[in-house]
């Protein structure tokens, strides 16, 4: 079992997890991204399922195959228990059990083939599939936020390189996410609207950082974008809870991503990335919560974070918080729409 | 001039500063630390001071030379302007003028000597060089939070490799340090005593994290580490403002730091670190201050952090803020210790 420890001093929650050190190739990179590994190692290939534990949920596909399989990150860094108990050994040292759970979510069985490649349909596949485990998170009340995320490339912090995605169900809501929430609701108490349809109006009336705009989603490179080419892909409509997605609404997602993954290996090349899902924490576990769930539902507003990884972080970024970004998004933006699309 | 943009949504300053994108070697690195580059090209070595804005404060040798050198950043982040006039589009969009200054410390004429070789009485000298220069700083109320920081190796943000340390006059106060700040106050409130005071005691009662304690001194692994290896350098003595440290604190400063450099790199090898002073904000410039100087004093504490950058931040550092740390700070503040010093 892994342990969650509370700075006092940052308010910030650190996963200490002795067991990830043993992942394979968590060494040092020298390649921004890793595609050469041989098929006949990847846990994640079709025929080598037994390397890693059973099932949890699957796409299935003709003849017993499948196209998309979920099954338990073999180093959890959240794992088990109920509810996190707490092992603080004072008020200063804070310190609960790492109850959670840690899944990953295998995109495709092909192990050459990265998510910007994958069929439409595939990547549909794969956003069905994290929404129906994430729900299946939350039916525990002990979930209190379960975060989708993807590490693509070994700068961004990806151990194998066959195409895939994790799901974190944490029993905290972490502080960064509990300030974007609070945010969000002191601004809809005050303003009765949605922060983030009222900033999304703005950026469609400025244009200047808008990449794309289609199928009830808009890409776009936000005002306060931390790293050189952040983009951001929010669904038109507002809604605060990626989980419930309409099937329409999951086809267009599905759209606007593979365009903006196009778009940015495009500009870039194929960039090292992170891909992460921010949406509304488990309504099954507010009790911790300043915030209700009923605010939150008009307050919130779930939307996909693509965050290309080209520079280093330094002194300031760790120190202070405060990121020096090299790159306008304005400059990012027109580059990205410039780029076009694949065909 | 930079911009300085606030995230209406995270809180978070963010400076957009395109003109640094065009520094020298700030592509991709593939070696951990730069030590090869030509002596002749280095912009920080003896007879090369022209290739640098003019000398702001030395350290003088002998014979005119000069031992310790600060000059301006020529990629500044911050620079300029009187204390950073709005140019918020919207209420939604933050803005104001990156206004500030950026300096560079240069700690060594020699261009292949690290910070962790230096002898003592240097060190000395670039600990007195950044108090002097961020008192300096300070005298301008417009100078609200002056950081110092040091990137060590490419992997840690630094661009040259001639042994340099930075400090960055900001014209407003990071939200991570304004909420450090915050709970500190609010702890000598309702505690009468600093928090950083007591997890000491506590730490040094618990001893299994301790590193070092000598000098007036205490290195340790912090509870919390958010990445393997991470150490904390703290005045055992209470103090909230680095800037006013007294000349046989400075020396046991001095003493202690090369110690914790020189035992993280027998346990780990000369990897890339950042070393960032955590200290109070301007005095002088605490209107935009929930909390008064007078509380500061007695429930702030200042430290210097040692970060080594060896792992990688991925999906859930960067969406989240909770960091996954793979190794045990009980683990690596026995690694250190076992070290030992160099001679």
């Amino acid at each position: 079992m892994t342990e969650l420890r509370r700075s006092k001093i940052r308010g910030e929650w650190v996963v200490i997890a002795a067991g990830r050190a043993k992942r394979p190739m968590v060494v040092e990179p020298t390649e921004p991204c890793v595609t050469d590994q041989g098929a006949d190692a990847c846990p994640f290939c079709v025929g080598n399922e037994s390397m890693v534990p059973p099932e949890i949920y699957r796409v299935g596909g003709p003849d017993g195959a499948w196209r998309v399989r979920v099954v338990p990150n073999r180093f959890p860094a959240l794992a088990g228990g109920k509810g996190g108990k707490s092992l603080s050994p004072s008020g200063l040292l804070q310190c609960r059990e790492g109850s959670g759970a840690h899944e990953v979510v295998i995109e495709t069985p092909d192990h050459k083939i990265q998510l910007a490649d994958l069929p439409e349909g595939q990547i549909e596949a794969v956003l069905e599939t994290i929404a129906v485990r994430a729900r299946a998170l939350m039916e525990s009340p002990e979930h209190h936020y379960v975060l989708a995320f993807k590490n693509h490339g070994r700068e961004a912090g990806a151990s194998l390189s066959h195409s895939h995605s994790q799901i974190l169900a944490m029993p905290v809501v972490p502080e960064v996410v509990r300030r974007m929430l609070s945010t969000a609701s002191t601004y809809y108490e005050s303003e009765g609207r949605c922060v983030f349809c009222d900033t999304l109006a703005e950026e469609l009336r400025a244009e200047r950082r808008v990449i794309d705009k289609a199928d009830g989603f808009v890409t776009l490179a936000p005002y306060d974008s931390r790293i050189p080419f952040e983009i951001a892909i929010y669904p038109l409509e507002h809604a605060c809870d990626f989980t419930s997605i309409a099937d329409a609404a999951r086809r267009g997602l599905a759209r606007a991503l593979k365009r903006a993954l196009g778009r940015l290996r495009r500009a870039r090349g194929d960039v090292p990335y992170m891909l992460v899902l921010q949406t509304a924490p488990n309504p099954r576990s507010t009790s911790d919560e300043s915030t209700g769930w009923e605010t939150l539902v008009r307050a919130y507003h779930w939307r996909f974070e693509l965050l290309p990884r080209t520079t280093k972080l330094g002194g300031v970024e760790w120190g202070t918080g405060v990121h020096i970004n090299t790159a306008p998004p304005e400059e990012a933006a027109r580059a990205l729409r410039e780029a076009g699309v694949d065909a």
